[in-house]
């Protein structure tokens, strides 16, 4: 299973990265759960290259992501738009989604 | 100050983001006294529209621009670049940045 709290393999540019950035809300209410079920359904959609994430008060998850289609098929996933919908409703204070297309990978150290 | 623990208010696209992701080596080594000046320096030079960061074992940084030549100017900044050396040799196990063209900004709910 590819894990999000590491540096992600991802292939030589271009290829394309979603930004998601986000506040929660108090209390758990199902979201670690759907957190980890989204990166499970993500990693089996075609186009996925990886994923990165990270939260100390603020979240941020980036997702990679070899086409802006795949990226449209992504977010129109039966479950996914069930969780876009509990996650503007419940989990998050704010967020922001961004879409970026990465056109260089520098200074790799590992 | 601009807080790298909020989601950063970034203008309409097209603008650049760096993303910078990071494993750390034991210790704090002067690290966070140098990640907190850099944002600092970071914020008072010309192009810059904001920074993200979180870290919860992978660290993730976004900083956003308004241009490739800003991005560069930062890179070759004197402190910068002796953060740049530190970095390598001291503070990350492993690291990757990429540079990324951010194309739309979705979803924002706030």
């Amino acid at each position: 299973m590819t894990q999000s709290n590491a540096i992600a393999t991802t292939p030589k540019p271009p290829y394309y990265a979603v930004i998601f950035t986000s506040l929660r809300t108090e209390g758990d209410n199902g979201y670690a759960a759907t957190a980890d079920r989204m990166v499970e359904i993500a990693q089996t959609m075609p186009g996925f290259l990886g994923v990165e994430s990270a939260r100390d008060g603020l979240g941020i998850t980036v997702c990679y992501w070899d086409s802006l289609a795949a990226i449209a098929a992504w977010k129109a996933q039966a479950e996914h738009q069930e969780a876009q919908r509990r996650g503007k409703t419940e989990w998050y204070a704010s967020y922001r989604t961004r879409i970026a297309k990465v056109e260089r990978d520098d200074n790799t150290h590992a």
